[in-house]
């Protein structure tokens, strides 16, 4: 089983420091549906930031009782994948809990790192059965302190040429696809 | 080349009714910014409204003159992709004119229709340095018109089940890689 998680602290902002950022909505609407579509166990939403957790609460809840409930009966399906973290260390808790064990933590980024591990490894290890949790990084990427704590790091990707600042919402659809999609 | 639009009309809402979407500011950001890694030629944003055409040239004007392209240098280069077109018929005679040519022009859809082509297909016509346009819908898709108007449609994206509502930035991201992507 493939889970996800969106982190929005520790991340760095444009001049390195670390900060926590804000949550978008429109990050889980799309981390919800692409999630939906390729089947992920959930959706993490990790933020320490009580308002911020609150506000995915509320949004969450227009569409699952709310009258978004009843406008778009797709996307109340959609976000019944999402799940609110405070920190890593309370997802890899609850990710252990739900998988009865330990899952492969990795790592996504938009440069090279360390222990790097093929979308195809991922993609067998998840045919296999194994249990894999994916962090994505929001604002200008996952702090390195991170990295320190992931068993791997996927390879960020690439497209034509020096240019890859994709949003983390093209990111996750991207990778969901070539780990969890069909091949024509 | 490859090039893609994101058609806000006509499109369907979700009564199966001809509308006229409103555009969104994250489509330009997140096509632009996927457009611009996977090296697409433009993004065209299609809507007949002029104060639609407006909004559309506002935020790239503030990415590319305003604040915005100080704060941000790569979202300054990621949204000179963008190109505004009123309709379809524009759409396709600008295209033809900067490829020197009739690009083969090519609807995407979250449903099966006639007229398919694989995405290797495209994948191969793009490498041997042919010509094609992307069509992307917003709101509940492209209309039975556009069909009628296009050379071929890629397939659906289907993911584990029966649930495939991606967003149209998700749509794209994917299909820019299934196209474009490096293979791991």
């Amino acid at each position: 089983m493939l889970d996800i998680a969106l982190v929005h602290y520790p991340v760095y902002n444009k001049n390195h420091e670390i900060i926590g950022s804000a949550v978008t909505n429109l990050d889980l609407h799309d981390l919800a549906r692409a999630g939906r579509t390729y089947g992920v166990g959930a959706v993490y939403i990790v933020t320490p930031f009580a308002d911020q957790q609150e506000l995915v609460k509320e949004i969450v809840g227009h569409w699952q009782d709310g009258y978004g409930a009843q406008y778009n009966k797709d996307r109340k399906e959609a976000l019944t994948v999402i799940e609110i973290c405070t920190d890593l260390d309370e997802l890899f808790e609850r990710v252990t809990k739900a998988r009865q064990g330990r899952p492969t933590i990795l790592a996504t980024c938009a440069s090279c790192q360390d222990k790097m591990v093929s979308f195809q490894d991922v993609r067998g290890a998840v045919e296999k059965k194994e249990n894999v949790l994916l962090l994505f990084g929001t604002a200008w990427g996952l702090t390195e302190q991170v990295f320190t704590m992931v068993d791997g790091t996927l390879p960020p990707i690439i497209g034509s040429g020096d240019y890859n600042h994709l949003s983390v919402r093209s990111a996750v659809a991207i990778m969901l696809d070539r780990i969890l999609g069909t091949r024509d």
